[in-house]
């Protein structure tokens, strides 16, 4: 049954994607909604007027206090929950779409009003714009005529790929052209001695995995979303994940990326290059507002043989701590990921999916992941047992217990990675992605906890061992009392502990009025300038990343 | 008698960057030429006129045939070996100094001749620049200060910090005030849990991994320059070195840096942050040239028990790649180095170093030092015993002997480390650092080798683990004939292969107006746009990183 259920789950989330990329006008392509909790959020809200140009272009509001739509400032930010449209940028008409077509060919340039209406949307249905137009480039040359041209008629664009972000990052606000680069899913070169993958940006991460599968190789990165999310977009929006603190970020392993209008080919397969100063980096995490991603190269792992899996129970968050501090001198070279959920997580887990139980027989306060990956299958078990042995004897530990197959394994996971399913079925979800100094982190859900009372159930799980934790919190219903408790708390408590209120998500439009909490104003100003410079005329996704008052007129 | 002269010639490296830190006005802290090659640069040369000010601003002139002066174009470019001083910029008059004085106090302001002189040299002696000026900031405050009064004045200045680059980055062209971020010395924080540390720019390298021995961590990093060399310094050139095969580069360890004049303080500790663009890339490897890092938080990593070092000899450069291909699959997680030499290296090494000898017993046309870290030393010394065997039986390597104590392992790497050592012994040498395709790495010394016949000794070794091959070429002196053959032809080569001008050196002087070779002009000129952008008057380390023709006025 759990696994029916998940085979299920990953059905609708990768055929939410395919739709795009094999152009299937298919009725089931529109995807549910997950947790249902915005149905009909397509039939209302305030319509903005743009009187540039000779065509409506309506947005749902932002505002509050608009019937469905104040799900939207639930989500996104208390104190500007205001977007209006850019009216300098101008809007498409059936000229721009001929010329569109001379570019990429009839079938390429999809105005179908369903499959617009899955482009719009993004996956938790939470943000939804108004495009009236999804492109579909095959190569990076389409990509920069694509941009030369709406770069000359002010039109702004929308870059996507597997439209799997968290922060409204990849679907329009208005009516932005949709650029989707689904079809660009080629491997282009992999190299076994350095282990260099390139390929094209609207690449699969999951196909990636399938791919150097074959030749004993691993991608440097892991998500939930693998099954829909492309390598492109993972780079745009720097993703995390669970192998980070073995692997590093992508800054550290992506070697180069290829972006335009001007296409500005840093394509290179070398893992050392110092001339000039690393552009690359401006791509990677900016979710497409100074460029398109289009060819991405990447250093890939050699595949080891053995990998274990440990399911712990602790009584405290201190316990944890040390438990992180003991696995990073003890496991070393071969620990591969340190993740972490309260019981709140665990109940709600244990409550919303079926076929979950809880693998250690006693109720805790925190559960932990430990997985090691190395080449000695015998001296790396020994290892991670030796490891929770003595754990436990110094009390770190009340309970662990190894997993015995790939099958018990992937059944420690599904509780880790089963959060995200089982929390938008509790209900209303609130959502924080921070980074903080690991002796802090729980500090914030007692405090928020505390704070918000028999109002919502706060629960804390995440990556522990990158300072990563994802504070989420269900409550029955979105309301206005609740975001008041909760923002801008959550934003001054991060910031108050240098944290950052954006770990691995990105700012998207939820946060990007936000920003200040994580940095400062001379660093913000200098961020718009390199956008201003890259993107003179402010088409590359509009009113995401920055603050928009960096950009009223 | 080694460890004499090892101990000697460390001396020497440290006490040249200490006679700037302790501010000791010793005759013998100018340093002595290692080499001899060059050993009254300082008294000769052409001398270019600046009319602006009331001072004359003279540079020793890059241009050919001008005697010793020629060496300078040996090891700069072929192409572009003339530089005029930038006339829009100010010359230091009296009143600068006593500004400088105010912020910085009396004894902060260096205008010492003997004191200069060793400021205004590098390591090799082979650039050399003619500032009247030192400055020693305490504080990212002070920099700040000095920076703004700069910019106002468009008075240039060179970042300094332990002054050991190779290409003649970190001293003046011609009158720049030298910033030298020495006394900036001061370890900030270090937090165990997440083995952060967080301190100022002009901390030295091999303190830091004192520092941490002491908390069971090491540095990510390691270089042959450790006991003089900056962290701000390592920073702003993107050091690579010998642990980049296991800990990944600068951009992947690096948290943060605090860059000023205006001040940038992005100095989070945090592992994950996706807040906007993560601007600290375009300070790391930048060479100064956009601003000056004065404070650097960076991820440590726990010390492993366990360190193993093998050197072994191979027949053929196709067996030293597979050989590599085999370390990463089987060593896997523990491999902490691969670095290889061919026997024209160790010839070199045999003859010009006292004390040292082959380890194997066989001479071969390769040798490689592979080095795990792990924390199991029973486990891993099999693992690598086991690996050595089979690549044995295999063939691939054809003698081989694995360090039994921590003096013979400091004697394996002696060899690998003493080979600059041994150049500078033997001659005139031009010195490559190129990042290539593995599979390309050796073709180019070949086919360099066949190019100069007679002419000269090619050698080529280097972190083979991370494609990065250092070309050095050892002849009985400087001269134009060979110049011609060598470039551009070397990094023409490396063009056609796409591969790297400067794999870890960066470009200071001697590549700026190479770096064409390895980056588009699109790239290009966006770097310049960002140079302008954070640097409006071009006072930040002029003449270096970028092309001079992007400059001229």
């Amino acid at each position: 049954m759990m696994m029916q259920r998940l085979r299920r789950s990953e059905e609708f989330i990768r055929f939410g994607c395919e739709s795009l990329i094999n152009l299937r006008p298919n009725k089931n392509s529109v995807p549910r909604s997950v947790s249902g909790f915005v149905t009909h959020y397509d039939t209302k809200g305030k319509l903005f007027e743009s009187n540039v140009g000779n065509h409506y272009n309506t947005h749902r509001c932002l505002g509050r206090n608009l019937g469905m739509l104040q799900q939207y400032k639930c989500f996104g930010s208390s104190s500007a929950s205001q977007i209006e449209r850019k009216p300098l940028f101008s809007s498409l008409d059936s000229k721009d779409v001929s010329s569109f077509k001379e570019i990429l060919g009839d079938k390429n340039v999809v105005e179908d009003e369903e499959r617009l209406e899955t482009a719009n949307t993004d996956w938790m249905k939470k943000y939804k714009g108004s495009s009236k137009l999804m492109l579909l480039p095959k190569n990076t040359e389409e990509v920069s005529q694509i941009l030369q041209y709406c770069d000359s008629r002010r039109l702004a664009v929308v870059p996507q790929g597997g439209n799997t972000g968290l922060v409204g990052g990849s679907v329009p606000v208005f009516d932005e052209v949709i650029i989707n680069v689904g079809l660009m899913n080629k491997v282009l070169a992999f190299d076994e001695v350095s282990g260099v993958l390139v390929c094209e940006a609207g690449c699969i991460l999951e196909n990636l995995a399938t791919f150097l599968d074959t030749k004993g190789f691993i991608m440097p990165l892991d998500l939930g979303a693998k099954g829909s999310c492309h390598i492109g977009g993972n780079v745009s929006t720097n993703a995390g994940g669970l192998r980070l603190i073995r692997y590093g970020s992508l800054h550290g392993t992506v070697l180069a990326v290829t972006a335009n209008g001007n296409v500005l080919d840093m394509l290179g397969t070398l893992r050392k290059d110092n001339t000039g100063y690393d552009l690359k980096h401006l791509f990677i995490g900016s979710e497409g507002s100074l460029g398109i991603v289009t060819k991405v190269s990447i250093l890939t792992q050699p595949k080891l043989s053995s990998v274990n899996l440990a399911f712990i129970a602790c009584k405290d968050y201190l316990s944890c701590q040390k438990i992180l501090v003991e696995a990073k001198k003890n496991l070393g070279e071969i620990l591969s990921a340190f993740e972490f959920l309260d019981n709140n997580s665990m109940d709600l887990v244990l409550n919303h999916l079926d076929g979950v139980r809880n693998p250690v027989s006693s109720t805790e306060n925190f559960y932990i992941l430990i997985e090691t990956t190395g080449s000695d299958e015998t001296n790396d078990r020994e290892k991670l047992e030796a490891f929770l042995l003595k754990s436990l004897e110094k009390g770190l530990v009340s309970d662990g217990v190894i997993a015995q197959d790939i099958n018990q394994a992937s059944s420690f996971w599904r509780i880790r990675e089963g959060i995200t399913e089982a929390l938008q079925k509790a209900g209303a979800v609130y959502k924080y992605d921070l980074s903080l100094p690991v002796e802090e982190i729980y500090n914030i859900v007692n405090d928020l906890r505390r704070r918000l009372g028999e109002l919502a159930n706060v629960m804390g799980y995440g990556h522990l061992g990158d300072g990563n934790l994802h504070l989420n919190i269900s409550a029955a219903d979105y309301n206005d009392k609740l975001i008041g408790l909760i923002e801008p708390y959550v934003y001054e408590w991060t910031s108050k502990h240098r944290g950052s209120i954006s770990a691995e998500h990105g700012l998207g439009v939820m946060k990007a009025n936000e920003i200040f909490y994580s940095k400062s104003p001379e660093t913000v100003a200098i961020m718009a300038s390199i956008k201003k410079l890259l993107d003179p005329k402010g088409i590359l996704n509009p009113y995401k990343v920055l603050p928009h008052s960096l950009f009223s007129h």
